[in-house]
């Protein structure tokens, strides 16, 4: 009867809420715990006094959208135009809700590359197309031979994330060079970039779908303020496509939300000017060394982590566990949540590797390193 | 190519930026533009300093979802259970889109009722189910006789919007029993009501939905702050619905936005205790009777109005342009901005009636009739 059978509680919610029963320290849920600049805070406190509580224009303030096409170009090279092909949106979910409702027709097939977030689905199947789940390398690049072999005529949408989520892999170069063939050879097929951690990156800079010229009339790039600006709760990020495409996904924007929080957009106008984002990556690499250092002496095993706020690990030599029960005993046991990777996969699969989230302050972290050692 | 050819730019996006454009009076878009509460300023600036910028609950801050319970219980004795029955929501509009998505599954139908608000028609579109737009009385009363017989076993759900957006009626409760006949013949119809001015009502009280038991079990309602508080650009809303149904339109929302602003939601759920709902009733009956006395020295002619902020007039005896061309003439020779009736109808029936909306302070609409007066 449901139009959604197998989908249930989003695993961020379910070991939100166990963090809380258990008292246990919570690295699950992507968020960070320290308090937000006090700018941004300061902007707020003076403009709730002054006329932004009522809507603004459908696709966002404009004054905003051209401060993001300014952001755009500096990052990326990429020239948009901020009425044509910017949608500020309730969150990059949201943004890519209303992509893949807008984009996707009933029986269309959508590549998701696996681990993968796990917001995807639903659009669409809800669009009554197909997912098709395919593994990412041991190593968590695209592995370009099972993709192209996925690909085929009715392949509308392939879903990157870059930075990953949730293993902190980036994209090289030669990655978009094989996506640039795809999408020539296969007229049909669009890319939906979700890039909301496209400025939390370490030692080497993002590659955005925006610095590929190739790619930029057949792709769709998502972005969130909430994590460039540590500001989860705002839920408020942005879309970025080629005319063409942008204006179906206003359609849909339109009657979804019509527009987003008034308070949000006239504060991030006012500080944005203000934030440097490419001192972002610099932030979180301090706090993944330093939280990298104090898992090293634990028996858990780091893997690689170029960029987001996320840390893998593998508990392989500790216990033969499932991932979830692992993660289930992490919380209760020893009072740390984190996030099982098996269920980023549609197959469940099993690499015994935890996920932990770093955008915390450093108590927080040495507590939960400590009560790791125990393991 | 597009899924939404026939969908194109909202109205009030249309009409408020011709209002621009033209200087003119804005008395299209609904929406309030005279200051919000400073109470409720005081609040958002003093709590922004404080833990608010992080992600919520999916559903919604628990002491808020319990207090949406109290005042539903105050407002219609209905007791709903706040974890399982209410959903906070980025807006109505949000409310709206998950739960048609959520429940109408492709080739079923759902019925609507003309004149009737634009943001209905593409979700089900979305879904690949089929509206149905059946009209309303010519007083804009429902027509029992042809909406029985527009329902049938393929009928998933029957939109209902009270108080009415855009005639200002209100349902009586004659039209809940023919509504509770109807429930009790199909039993895979359910009930989608938009209430969304459930506060703003003049000589008679509102029926909710949840007044009416035997409809509770088979009805979604659908709130929202921006209209009770005057907030209109804070996008959030809530849902009320039977567990069984509820469950359901999570799933839908936990990946279409997952969770809704928590600076909104922090603040209201301190003002919600300051704020007297009841009394807004009241507060927009003095500006219906403020405005209609203005209206009748014009040469248009005014019908009733039981509830929103949004009066209807005709002006059949100046004018027999139809309603699109005389609106476009008032903002550009006479700079008053309102909205054309026939835009709220699918077949685009002409009354020569447009709405104004009066949530506007009495300078602005003393400023208007003086304009109008020149018709
Ligand atoms: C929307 S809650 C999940 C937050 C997040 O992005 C993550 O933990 O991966
Ligand atoms: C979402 S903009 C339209 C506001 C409104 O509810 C109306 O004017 O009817």
């Amino acid at each position: 009867m449901s139009k959604l059978p197998h989908i249930g509680t989003s695993i961020f919610t379910v070991m939100s809420q166990m963090a809380t029963e258990h008292q246990a320290i919570n690295l699950s849920q992507g968020f960070p715990n320290f308090p937000v600049n006090e700018q941004l805070t300061e902007i707020l406190s003076r403009l709730a006094k002054t006329n932004i509580h009522q809507y603004t224009p459908m696709s966002g303030l404009p004054s905003l959208l051209d401060k993001i096409a300014i952001l755009t170009k500096q990052s990326y090279g990429r020239t948009v135009s901020p009425k044509e092909e910017i949608l500020i949106t309730a969150g990059a979910t949201e943004g890519i809700f209303a992509t893949i409702q807008a984009l996707v027709k009933a029986n269309e097939e959508v590549l998701i590359l696996d681990p993968s977030y796990d917001c995807y689905e639903a659009p669409i199947l809800l669009s009554q197309a197909k997912p098709i789940r395919v593994s990412l390398n041991n190593d968590f690049t695209p592995n370009w031979e099972v993709i192209s072999a996925a690909v085929n005529e009715k392949t509308k949408l392939i879903i990157t994330n870059n930075p990953h989520n949730p293993t902190g892999k980036m994209w090289s170069e030669d990655d978009f060079v094989h996506l640039e063939k795809l999408v020539d050879a296969y007229p049909n097929l669009l890319v939906l970039s979700d890039e909301v951690y496209e400025y939390i990156t370490f030692e080497q800079p993002h590659i955005s779908v925006h610095h590929r010229p190739k790619l930029w009339d057949r792709s769709i790039s998502v972005s969130s303020f909430g994590k460039s600006f540590h500001i989860t709760g705002w839920k408020i990020g942005y879309v970025i496509a080629p005319d063409y495409i942008m204006k179906e996904i206003k359609k849909v924007h339109q009657f979804l939300v019509f527009s987003v929080s008034s308070i949000a957009q006239h504060v991030l106008n006012e500080y944005i000017d203000l934030v440097d984002v490419k001192a972002l990556g610099q932030f979180y690499q301090q706090k993944r060394d330093f939280f990298r250092n104090l898992i090293k002496s634990t028996r858990l095993t780091l893997l690689p982590c170029e960029g987001t706020y996320f840390q893998v690990a593998s508990y392989a030599n500790i216990s033969d566990e499932n991932d979830l029960d692992f993660t289930k005993r992490l919380v209760t046991e020893f009072g740390v949540a984190t996030i099982p990777i098996s269920t980023f996969y549609a197959q469940g699969n099993d690499l015994k590797c935890i996920r932990f989230c770093f955008a915390k302050d450093e108590e927080t972290l040495q507590k939960a390193a400590e009560r790791l050692l125990k393991l």
